[in-house]
């Protein structure tokens, strides 16, 4: 794994894919089997994702949990767009069902690492869609380099029943982001009983290692010498359905 | 991240500590920070961790669980009698708190990757306790090699609301198993609001990727490179108290 040096701060409308591109030739280049890992708020940012909270005005609902978590009504108003439902709420916790179906705090949602601008006071969302931006990346990287290059892009999540927040998958493309292990046999020739592995999460989390936490200082990661074998699949075939979920 | 080669099938009462200090040396020694992550497995059967469920007798609880879960009701009694309760069941699910904090399916027992044996029926227990376990390796192999040795001790979980197994750390020493972030500023010199990273488990996911799923085949990754500052803290503190959790 390598974290690729240089790449500038990313601003809204920087061509994301040219300056990944030009960061991974100063480090000598792709490889088959090459996976991007990238930190959500590089992808966010140059898709402009920012609302300005000075120009959000909460509804009723925002302001009443606003209390309840004591988190700023104009954020949870923006968290709330952002999100199907709210899963569980209590004093600084506000864990949602966003619109893509991620169960996340915060609808993935906060101010650390966003310029600070005189007279405003903007926050990032997630990307609007964030497999369709892996695909994209990909797809100009894989042109670029005449190679496929797969694209995870990542976040730090925090987790029930365990401290610390962990690198998960928001967005995936040219990789198996479940991968699938049935009918595979164990050591002893009998069928395996866990059956698929979070690959695109497990993918994340060690890039997470290298990301470091929060800062953006190191916020794309190229891994080398994965096998990729399985079809494609994007990272929103890692959400459970809620029919399936027992903690909803 | 390199899978340690040439590592024999483990049996209870190998010296387990000597086996992976002669694959270590096999593959080229240690160097400073270097994590060795170990699948629960391997450890489980160097301390002989089986219960042959030929001589279990299932309580009235089990024999209820078992109908509602559709598991063996001996193994549904083994995973009562390593758990302090359950959290979630449903048909071939059984969530318990184990008793040593995790909250995971079935105890962490299964009888994949366990050598059958003719008119026994052996399930393997996780270690009585990881942590110690851990410590106990990286003492060893520390002394070996006159270097700090950090040991790892992973299983992959299930999770609720994202599909597929991750890497999970159930005992660690020599690491900070949990990172604490509080006081490091953001990019731009505010604090950070996330504060802490489950490091050993991005470390335990990591190595998941190179151990593949299951099989024992590759059941020791050594991890070099990583930045191991901070005090050391056990896998223990991975876990999150029940009453900081809104999911039990």
């Amino acid at each position: 794994m390598l974290a690729l040096p240089g790449l500038p701060l990313v601003h809204p409308g920087d061509d994301l894919a040219g300056l990944l591109a030009s960061a991974i030739e100063a480090a000598g280049g792709v490889a088959p089997g090459d996976v991007l890992v990238l930190a959500q708020k590089i992808v966010s940012k140059a898709e402009g994702r920012y609302v300005d909270l000075a120009t959000v005005t909460p509804s009723a609902e925002a302001e009443r949990l606003s209390v309840e978590t004591d988190k700023d009504a104009r954020l949870v108003e923006v968290i709330l767009r952002e999100s199907r439902r709210v899963v569980r709420h209590s004093k600084h916790v506000l864990i949602v069902e966003h619109r893509c179906g991620f169960v996340m705090a915060n609808a993935g949602i906060d101010r650390s690492n966003v310029d600070p601008v005189e007279g405003s006071d903007p926050v990032l969302l997630l990307p609007e869609d964030a497999d369709a931006s892996a695909a994209r990346l990909s797809q100009a990287l894989s042109a670029r380099f005449g190679l496929s290059v797969a694209v995870v892009i990542s976040d730090s999540f925090g987790r029930p029943w365990r401290q610390g927040t962990v690198g998960v998958a928001l967005g995936a493309a040219g990789l198996p982001a479940l991968r699938d292990l049935r009918g595979e046999p164990d050591l002893y020739g009998r069928p395996l009983r866990v059956t698929e592995t979070g690959f695109a999460d497990e993918i994340a989390a060690a890039a997470s290692l290298l990301m470091g936490q929060g800062a953006e200082g190191q916020p794309a990661v190229l891994v080398r010498g994965l096998v990729l074998d399985g079809p494609d699949r994007p990272a929103a075939d890692l959400i459970r359905g809620a029919g399936e979920d027992l903690f909803r």
